[in-house]
């Protein structure tokens, strides 16, 4: 693996390497840490990198890992860049022959997602995009009853992502990871929208296996002198006649990382909340509530292969991000091997599609005074 | 007290006649407990009252009442019927000079609540809504928190009231609690709307002290032939600038009373869930979060009163009921000193006409493809 | 009813009173309200009894009462006053022919509690003991499942009745309900013991239906200068072999009334926590946990039986302690027309003596350095 | 790190190596992996060691490793073993140079364990015991509350750790697991107070920063044929005069991992459950109670130190794990250059005597009727 962003200081490629190495199939050997070379080196040093593969832009890592040897050279490339620097160096990265893993949302527009899309498919490269929530084993279970049937069709979902560490303008006191959030150039179209209304999103459409059709939305700027949405509330339609809402906050103060999705069918409902992940509760018709924990009694079969240790041991963050790599890995190893694989499980291109046409739906919506429109 | 309603097999009326009874305030003197009158005898014989003062209807009650010695004749009526059966007695009581406990929704038009509260309004006579769930000392406690500024400028709302009794259409396997419920000629414009939804939209009113001025709303009528909405998902918009989101269901299958709203300030947020009433949680922009529980350490005086028992001894439904009549109580007997008091503290005529504005408005949205429509 | 204690400002004295009206089968008469004759006299004149029927003793009430006819006469006597005043009045009842609802624990000696017990026998006379937390659905739910061998052998008990309130020595203060109950004159033998660890024993004997038979106990008196126990830490063996904890303290500051229990079998166990009372989590050896709610799917009938409103509307404490008087009554209407019911399902003497002899035992085991002590 | 235990389907195995690598900070060089040298190839191979440092026992181990230049070999060994193979390579690791990490319970015998804290002090070298549950950021948050007397005197402890795992007799299925747990002569004096009673026990001193200085317990051994406890009882004294109960299962049915921990002082009290590890509550004698998240506001430094990610994200048993190994590997860097450092923090061989001395003592307590014995 290669690294594109994600130096000294950088909270989230610190997280990608700890979810990479997690389960030991993962080696990371060599990046463009930042855009100052001197900081790339460094941050490649700190990682015990040698000097000659910590590059000073991605351009150059790409041309010089492509002529490395098979056995040497970086097999694909992770990008944990602010949204305004996916595209670029995932283009380049799939025009030469590199498998991609990259940060959410995929791109600024539909038309570059779509690109990426279309590139990796003729290359028959994988596209991995880090929904890191979707990793989780109780996630999985919820996912599985529901395409089993068993809660039978699917009539509401409730789904909210509430953060409040923009609730006072910390941007203004040179926050850095609030910096470049609130700014429209570098986040793209969606403020929260974009960084974690996007997780909410494809987290229905995993979960439940419906397409979000239409939403009406009503965006708030609720931090002073915000370009962005900090907050938003709207109301969603499902491919079949589903209806719900959803709910996202940075404002939300006091909220810590609170995403929760309920789902509503006609023979059950569950809840599952990021907070305490490891629990799944579910609601029935004509029985009694019941919880699933991961490793646990009765789970299928994609929850217990998420859940690395016994049942009673929380698994958490890093764990669930480390799934999204640990499967991207068991895909890449059989494509290296020209294996077919049944499911592949991870988020790819698909997905980081969907979710700019949502951020682009929402704010159309947004902007024509609530009305719905299509995803 | 008189009552209206709530003969043999009602949950309603021994509801309201348990809550009544609790404080040793009110005392049930008679009633038209049935339009049928062999079932209101029956009904008042179970109940121990005189046979003479089991009416057949409420307008003989009236008349008789009237006539009574003041020691003697009942201080109020409880009306505890279907919502179309709401205007006509609250009516004929006020007319005749007795006070009202009327359920929610109040009447089925705005027309209706208007006019008989203006009517209470000229008579002097006192009107009371049994919006229950203000009743719990905890929500006193969120209200007082906000009214003393201690959250801040709210900017956010989540409310939400799910149940699940109507998943299936057991109307069709006749459930009393359900055929009227579902028809149109008895509960009005809205279904789940009226039945529920109006005690989401007061709690949100009566916590922040905020007008709702906007909905947008998207109604499901998802049980098989229902003319009236099972299901709702609405946009909110305060008078303050604030936003929010309203769900609502009795399809939501699992759920059992499942009110809960979250209020974010610009210094701190609460939450609050009604089937564990006895905890507000409170979290802040800078603090620890916090847990409040009735007549425990540091709460305001109206949280403290509405408290009967030590901390954590629960109370539940039936005393947060009591409250409304408790409260309503105290204003009677201070009116009929001609004393005043400070702040009556429980719904009146005017959360009654708002609730009706809210149904209004919010099947105009849905008419109208989820435009926003005023309240 | 007539009552014994429970003056004005007396905190149990208006539980009893509003847990005896609930269910409207029980009226209060008279009562000896204080041993001073105005106390008793004021406070019965607040609860509308005449003047004539507010006693200055209990030797007057029971003399009076005798000789009025059988339709006005109280029907029975409830004691609500300190531990020390409980045999007295309970013996003179008996002797008179009235039926006894006597609050815990029974009496201050067990020779007491036995000729109580004898008493009620030998007169066919009704005895209930206020042990009022096996009166929640849930804990009916608990022994009913556990009745039915559902969780199979139990092996494992954990209890605990844990309050903060005598954390600092607030009887210093005057503070009135502590005062009696760190006075051994008038509590007994046991402190924290006597008020809330027999609660606790109760429960356990209530749920599993097996007797306690052994203790070894490590009492604490940790508040500066008392004479009782105010925390305990108890080793327990059951008649059947399992083995437990108890843990009851008075001064686990920060705590309300954090009564809990836990009972594990061989094939299932339970939990159940009196602070959030309307919950029943069951865990199985090979299923998914289930959490069971008040007039939800598949409960006990004598779960149903305990439920006075719907599923998701809490009850709490004041209805719990309904339930015990409902049940009385309910055994004493068929008594009085000489119907037998199958199970009374209250606290009776039985339970009384239990629980003296549990304060025994415990009192003795810790004299004797926490060295067993049969119960 | 060279390892000795851990081979291919070792659970606890994979634990320590996801753990040592989690921080980037600790890379596996060797092992010897089982006392099979087939097996232990075939395991070092499965990591990408090269095969002439997977060693066919640990003494070869030592050896070779010895005489390997400084950048090249082992710092330190890392033993996973069952309890009885903990003594030997601690030893032979010790006498030849290296420091040691250590599964617990440290030894056999509390001879061994002093043997081996004397050997390490002699020589200059690390000791670190995995008493993995200390190393929760708000386990830590507890102790430094404690530590800086925020809660006041300590008085009170309840202490928990149940599972349910062993609640049918396993072991003669074959489970791996559970067989050597069961044999005293792989596990010890104990067999659930070994495994996971000595948490408990490390817990509360950890925290509290108190010494146990008695016990009285009653240990169960409920699976049929089993010689060692798989349940336990006990009564708990400290050494400032503070008394408790810990209760320890494994055939506590339903339950999982279920450790969990209440200290009370007499200002403030604290409960931390392991299965939702990223909540401290906190109650007091006169506020609100608190709930403590890690990363968030108004931490102590060891908490914030222990927590790698944004508050809101779960962080679980592995990193938990992985701060015992974060924190060794910081305090060897630190030793390696002849630095000091102010505060360790993880537990060492003094934990480890101080685990075996408690064995020892409940072993004996119990044989003696549950009277009081010394640790």
């Amino acid at each position: 693996m290669g690294m594109i962003g994600g130096g000294i200081d950088s909270f989230i490629g610190d997280v990608h390497r700890k979810a990479a190495a997690m389960d030991g199939m993962i080696e990371l050997v060599c990046g463009a840490f930042s855009s100052s070379e001197g900081k790339s080196k460094r941050s490649g040093q700190a990682l015990y990198l040698p000097e000659n593969r910590c590059y000073g832009n991605f351009e150059e890592m790409f041309i010089e890992e492509k002529d490395r040897q098979v056995e040497e050279r970086m097999d694909f490339v992770s990008i944990v860049t602010p949204n305004h620097l996916h595209f670029a160096p995932a283009k380049m990265a799939l025009e030469n022959g590199f498998h991609v893993v990259c940060d959410k949302p995929m791109t600024l527009t539909v038309e570059e997602a779509e690109e990426l899309q279309a590139l990796a498919s003729t290359k028959g490269l994988l596209f991995a995009l880090t929904h890191n929530y979707t990793g989780h084993p109780m996630v999985k279970q919820a996912r599985a009853m529901i395409r089993n049937n068993e809660l039978g069709k699917i009539r509401k979902i409730q789904v909210q992502y509430l953060q409040g560490w923009l609730t006072t303008s910390v941007e203004k006191t040179g926050h850095k990871q609030a910096l470049w959030r609130v700014d429209p150039s570098k986040s793209g179209l969606g403020g929260a929208l974009g960084d974690i209304g996007t997780h909410a999103e494809n987290l229905v459409e995993y979960i439940t296996g419906l397409a979000l059709t239409e939403v009406a939305a009503d965006l708030g700027k609720f931090g002073e002198g915000r370009a962005l949405d900090d907050d938003g509330n709207i109301l969603l339609r499902l491919e079949n006649g589903a209806k719900g809402t959803m709910s996202f906050s940075q404002i939300a103060v006091g909220e810590e990382n609170n995403l929760a999705i309920r789902v509503y069918g006609d023979k059950g409902s569950l809840s599952w909340h990021q907070e305490n992940p490891n629990q799944l509760l579910v609601k029935w018709l004509d029985k009694s509530a019941q919880t699933f924990t991961p490793n646990s009694n009765n789970l299928h079969k994609q929850a217990l292969a998420a859940s690395r240790i016994p049942a009673g041991h929380p698994e958490g963050y890093l764990e669930a991000f480390a799934n999204i790599y640990k499967n991207f890995a068991i895909h890449l190893n059989a494509t290296s091997q020209n294996l077919k694989i049944e499911d592949s499980d991870y988020p790819t291109a698909s997905d980081g599609v969907r979710g700019i046409k949502f951020i682009h739906a929402v704010v159309a919506s947004d902007k024509n005074n609530s009305t719905w429109a299509k995803v």
